[in-house]
């Protein structure tokens, strides 16, 4: 059934696999390209991940920044969605396989199913110190967040509320800074009303991050401003820091140039450190047969076509694919070069639909990349160009705002954030999922006296 | 320490159990009397339980119908807010008990824990067959919704298609009918472009009621409107109709005219037939020793001011509470009773502490009920007026706006309905929660070819 629905055979057959920035720009940008398209993602929606944070954090709501994929593609007469999760691929008989075990024809592949949270070997980190890549993700660590504040207020005992109020945020590139300054801002101005025992203000936020700086891929300068803007805001920072053991009342860490051994007691950790691809990079390498090249973080090589070397129909983009940038050095994982990835892998496939001659290579155009710090501060470099404080952080609304607007959520985001920033953030700040639905109340038993 | 926050034990402590519309309304109308509130919740938040069957169809996000019960109560001086379990109470020693091991001490009591889904004696459905009384229970039911579109989308047998394509709501009351009529809108309208294999509209939609019709409580006019308002909508109705079996394929029922049993192919069953009343209710009457009027659904028997006989310090409000109306008969569970007793909970209490002489017996002012039917449709009634359409729908929207507008949601709930009514509801349809947030990929194995 699934070979027959997209049309006739002859038709040529995109099969893209990830809704995220690669694949959705992919997807979009072949619909006047004579193909048919199918997008497969294992979740309903696409996700704009850079303001997980927020929902994180409770200023925005999960469909704030999820976008349903099936309205995106509402009108899109050559594409299809397919919510469905790819557990492996048949690259010689091209298909694509699927977990109910379907099996999708191809005859052009894009895989862009982007990376995960690396804990470097320690699995075992994982249900203690989440990262942000869902929206469960998320509203996971809003819970933990927020039920910290909670416990506090009740517990009787001032080592373990010292402990509740104690968060700990591993990794010090933008997502941890930005984790870190809005848990801050969180407790020192939204919730500082809230209670009547503890003054959340006193809740001390850690950043511990391996390198000598934050941000360490920014300008030097833009480092030290994020670092004052950070001790303006309450976030202590431990540079040169490395975590060694994560429990579930304590954080274990190394300084690096001292060799000294610290223990931060706390019961809210934040994993915002190392990144590895997805595993289907891997399969992908793996079914083509032998020779492809695969890093350690598990990114598959492409070529300046964004394609698998000696497999032009085979294109790897975003986070999964390892490209070698104008300097030589792989381009980071970040949102734009996925998403220019994206359109220009559309336009190699459309021309060579065509019959056009192959446009040049992939060349990824740096606008630029930002880091927020709290509600009104940020720093941002594009080519030349440094700027930090309210300048930085009005560009990196307004640009944000642009990039869902395709989405039609723009309004409602621009609104929300209107709302949230003269209220300070309280719309969202639900504690959700303690308990799972079950329609039923749990039987709560009678204490004794 | 719990016993020493609130300042001198000579003021006087009253303690209020459940943020619902009950407890809430009595906390909020005490901010002028010279007493010590604590209100007391399993959540940070209350829940505006009208409008779940939104949430439960992706018209809107929770935060748009909870709102935190820290920020509602910020600014008034003499009350805290307590998220704690609440597993019992030692009335003689005026003590409130949290599963944590604190007692909190009350000279006044007020508990409004609401009520819970009902399965009369058939627990097992529960899993099976969700209610609606929870922002869980919303985004579960709206996972099951709209991953049976998907799965439907992607299933090669047709009669597992048709199955995935038949949702069942059991129960015909104002939620059941809202619920029905939400899910057939969605069918029919939302998601129509937005599949390429499946028609979502020759979705089925049943609405399953034991008694001869729908909405029984309201007038017969209005019954009729309903019913034919949900023909026309797409909702197929059965009347005089028992559910006898929930499996995870089928339901089973039976029509109690004619005897016959009928089975049900389907794997989204929708539970909003029969409530109970909260276990607190009778772990009060419990503590009190013997005596205490509790009926089968579990509702505690108060006298006309709303406290229980024989102790004018305990009161039970809200769905909890088994109150005899004017006409003799128990006040229904509706959210205007709870909120109006809650009110007059609270004249009873500051009359009191100022000496003042008690007010008169409570009289619930029935202002009317409303139940939509679909994004346009309604009836409703008020004392002997009764309209139906558009019009009833423009007067339970207003409505419902100006109740959330108390908790500052209104700006953005207007705003986020003007959206949803012109864009037909998408900005929430997410499926979440189908894989637990770990922080880490949970190892996808790859396919054998």
């Amino acid at each position: 059934m699934t070979e027959n629905t997209t049309g006739t055979h002859s038709e040529h057959q995109v099969v893209v696999v990830g809704g995220g920035f690669g694949g959705l720009y992919c997807a979009q940008a072949l619909r006047s390209t004579p193909v048919k398209v199918t997008l497969i993602d294992r979740r309903n929606f696409h996700l704009f991940q850079p303001l997980l944070y927020q929902v994180a954090t409770g200023g925005l709501s999960p469909a704030n920044i999820a976008a349903p994929l099936r309205t995106i593609f509402n009108y899109q007469n050559n594409a299809r969605v397919l919510m469905a999760e790819v557990t492996g691929f048949d690259v010689a008989g091209k298909k694509v396989l699927t977990k109910d075990g379907a099996a999708i024809p191809f005859d052009t592949l894009v895989v862009a199913t982007g990376s995960t949270y690396h804990y470097f070997g320690k699995d075992e980190w994982a249900p203690l110190a989440p990262g942000l890549k869902t929206l469960e993700d998320a509203t996971e660590i809003r819970r933990r967040v927020l039920s910290a504040f909670e416990r506090a207020e009740r517990e009787p005992d001032p080592a373990v509320r010292k402990r509740l109020l104690t968060f700990v945020v591993v990794g010090g590139g933008p997502t941890g800074v930005e984790m870190a300054g809005t848990i801050s801002e969180l407790a020192r101005y939204t919730l500082r009303h809230d209670f009547r025992v503890i003054d959340p203000a006193t809740a001390r936020v850690l950043l511990v991050e391996g390198h000598p700086h934050v941000i360490p891929t920014f300008h030097e300068k833009l480092q030290k401003k994020a670092a004052e803007m950070l001790a303006t805001i309450g976030v202590e920072v431990w540079n040169n820091c490395h975590v060694e053991a994560i429990s579930p009342d304590a954080v274990t860490v190394c300084m690096s140039t001292t060799k000294e051994k610290r223990q931060i007691e706390t019961q809210t950790v934040v994993w915002a450190a190392g990144v590895k691809a997805s595993p289907l990079g891997k399969f992908l390498a793996d079914a083509i047969g032998g020779g492809i090249e695969v890093d350690r973080s598990g990114r598959v090589a492409v070529g300046p076509d964004c394609s698998i070397a000696g497999h032009p129909n085979l294109f790897v983009l975003g986070d999964l694919a390892l490209q070698k940038g104008a300097d030589g050095k792989p381009l980071p994982g970040l949102a734009p070069v996925a998403m220019q990835q994206g359109r220009y892998a559309a336009d190699v496939i459309r021309r060579r639909v065509k019959g056009e001659s192959a446009p040049g290579p992939f060349h990824y155009w740096d606008k630029g990349t930002m880091a927020t710090i709290g509600r009104s501060r940020a720093v941002a470099e594009a080519g030349p160009f440094r700027f930090s404080g309210l300048l930085a952080w009005l560009a990196w609304l307004f640009i944000h705002i642009m990039y869902l607007a395709q989405f039609s959520n723009r309004v409602l985001v621009l609104l929300q954030w209107i709302w949230n920033y003269m209220s300070r953030n309280r719309s969202a700040l639900l504690i959700t999922n303690e308990r799972p639905a079950q329609g039923f109340d749990q039987g709560v038993k009678p204490a004794a006296k």
